[in-house]
């Protein structure tokens, strides 16, 4: 590693990057040490015009596309390359953790910052960039801002979606860009010269294998579907079983014959129904209407493949007396990461004898649409426990400071190349 | 039966009765010709306001208990002998009908309002209730309001419970009942000579038998139970299904097992789970907690009390990764009612030449509470198809008019007895 940027790697402050986690975990605090911040939530605004403030004071450049994704700037001494980018997302899950996607884009401001108090130049420009909607808790799909950014879906599928509240993702997002006036447009679908994003593991295995890097070499395939049953609502105390059209009890069976079709021995398929929402909802009528979601993933294409394809099948055969309907609301083949990105940060770990390994995500990510336009990496570092999407996540400050600097050093290898 | 009680049966007036139903459809008024109108919402206290205006115009006594009970009241020679009581009630399901509850409620008025303007005197006061929150579908447990005035339950019970949004009982009958100061204040456990409650039937025995009157001579048991299921939210894409402490899969287990326990090929125990409330309800997310409602009834006494004993320890037994809580919330025996009260709504039907057959209840009433403090009855008319608790619920002009001659008719007979 050259030595300037050995100097900015230096200048990564564990510290300021443990406040910072701090600070933002106090937007939209829950008990337990949880976060509530849901994609273009009052919580999220604030969140953005805190980072917006930071990336002033340091007079990176600012802007923001069209579903909200915020771009964080430093100049290359050539203006007109692609950018290196790097970020994560700052919405979370309604009973989440401080960590996920938060680190990520703390970790790249840190990296910018430090690289800017090395006074250092590289040839691309450094680019942020915070995804918007990543998590999907609020507004289905998930990773939305970087599907549309990366052209792979269109704004315009997404700004009818609903939340459990009833309000449009179309409504939400004018709030959000008109809270932030004084920031400059970005396009969607710029080209970018390479992407790494850097992320908690929200998995054990650095953990139990004592190693602080992650090197990520792809993310597992994932299915998600919303699948709504119809039936009729009637008196519970007074129809005949035999006579219903009872949306609960054929959700139900949906459910477990979609549970005998991923059954896993090896327990490598993930099966999760994680969303429910009953009408009318009450004890004493049969329920008219179901909606659940199902989510299913798996590292081999091949199986995910299969998998994917049966759903509806398998769900329209264990109907005994509903009607229903299926929609995709996710569809995420298993991604490589491209060999050079993987190779910067495996020798970035190595030259900062941090010790590493190679890991396939589980959790699916913003990089998976951005390694699809450019080359693209990831870096994690451990939680305890394995522990995410949940209050008690945890990170340790020395972990992610170790995250920072192979980020740094990732970057600037990319940011230099012709 | 005497002329002069012939005379206020033919005062009844049917397209008066109907009128008012199509008035009071419109307080709370859903698309398909339903009505949403929860216990204790804007919508119960406007159809509060109504009823007391038409009580008001007759000079009624009108008088409110704690629990909202609303009592209109025709006085009669003796002041002091117990009245003779009819009613129902005015909530409703979620998506409920125009004529569940409200045909009771109006066809004890219009009994009333006959019986005045033919200028009848009958020994015991007549008396209309208005019970608060029959249906449980904002509050739980359902009948609440007779429950409590009989003496059964105690109003400091369900002070605290919670509807969906968080909103306490306390605080909606707080405004309620302050909506109508000027209603005077009725005690709790009054005695009462009798009570007949008229009713649609909510089921299709009547309409397929062509029989206009349902002479109820009793009601099936229930046993109703909130069961909490309480997991570990996790992520959805990295945590091994064998890992997890997934709650949605934890009810699911539940629920699969309860419905062999009911399983009954003669079709005549009834179960249902109407009511499911999951947290965090992301798609992204392992559930950590589930909320869900189980409502057995059945006609046999031993049955009843088996199947609501065995549900404790089958939920436990179906448990595999989360720990439940389990209430019960309602437990009514199967009640027979009173022979002579049985007796004066039969031959009031045959006196006015309307076929009519012996049923027992499927759903639950009011009556129920009040067979166990006085004689107790009720009257059945025919619904379309047996729909209740369905926006398309319907029923006859024609055949409301008759259940409410045979309500005026059985009333006075018993009010005039010594």
């Amino acid at each position: 590693m050259r030595e300037s940027h050995l100097d900015a790697v230096a200048r990564i402050d564990e510290s300021r990057l443990w406040q910072r986690h701090v600070e933002m975990a106090t937007i939209g605090a829950i008990p337990g040490n949880g976060v509530d911040r849901p994609a273009l939530s009052a919580a999220d605004i604030e969140a953005r015009k805190v980072l917006i403030g930071w990336a002033r004071e340091r007079g990176f450049g600012i802007a923001m596309d069209p579903i909200g994704n915020l771009f964080i700037r430093r100049e290359g001494t050539d203006a007109q390359a692609p950018p290196v980018m790097t970020g994560s997302h700052m919405d979370s899950q309604p009973r989440g953790g401080r960590f996920d996607g938060m680190y990520g884009v703390l970790a790249g401001l840190e990296a910018l910052e430090a690289i800017d108090e090395a006074k250092l130049s590289h040839r691309r420009p450094i680019e942020l960039v915070v995804w918007t909607n990543e998590e999907g808790g609020r507004f289905q799909p998930c990773t939305m801002g970087s599907a549309v950014f990366t052209g792979a879906r269109k704004l315009e599928e997404f700004l009818d979606v609903r939340d459990n509240e009833g309000i449009r993702l179309g409504d939400a997002l004018a709030t959000t860009l008109a809270a932030t006036p004084d920031v400059a447009a970005h396009p969607f679908n710029t080209p970018a010269a390479a992407y790494i994003e850097a992320h908690i593991e929200q998995g054990p295995l650095l953990e139990n294998s004592d190693r602080v890097i992650g090197v990520v070499t792809g993310i597992q395939g994932l299915r998600w579907f919303n699948i709504e049953v119809f039936g009729k609502t009637d008196h519970a105390g007074t129809t005949p079983l035999a006579m219903r059209k009872d949306a609960v009890r054929d959700a139900i069976n949906i459910i477990n014959a979609l549970r005998e079709l991923t059954r896993d021995p090896a327990d490598v398929t993930r099966f999760t129904v994680g969303r429910m929402l009953v009408t009318p909802n009450s004890p004493n009528s049969v329920a008219s209407h179901v909606l659940f979601s199902v989510d299913i993933r798996h590292t081999d294409r091949e199986v995910i493949d299969r998998l994917g394809k049966l759903v509806e099948p398998t769900a329209r055969a264990a109907l005994e007396q509903c009607t229903m309907s299926i929609i995709s609301t996710l569809h995420d083949d298993p991604c490589q990461f491209d060999r050079d990105v993987v190779a910067a940060v495996e020798q970035a770990a190595e030259a900062l004898s941090i010790p590493s390994m190679r890991i396939t995500s589980g959790a699916s990510h913003d990089a998976n649409y951005m390694a699809r336009v450019c080359p693209g990496g990831m870096i994690f570092v451990p939680c305890a426990g394995g522990v995410s999407h949940n209050e008690a996540e945890d990170a340790k400050p020395a972990d992610l400071a170790a995250g920072a600097r192979v980020l740094t050093a990732a970057l600037l290898n990319l940011a230099d190349r012709p």
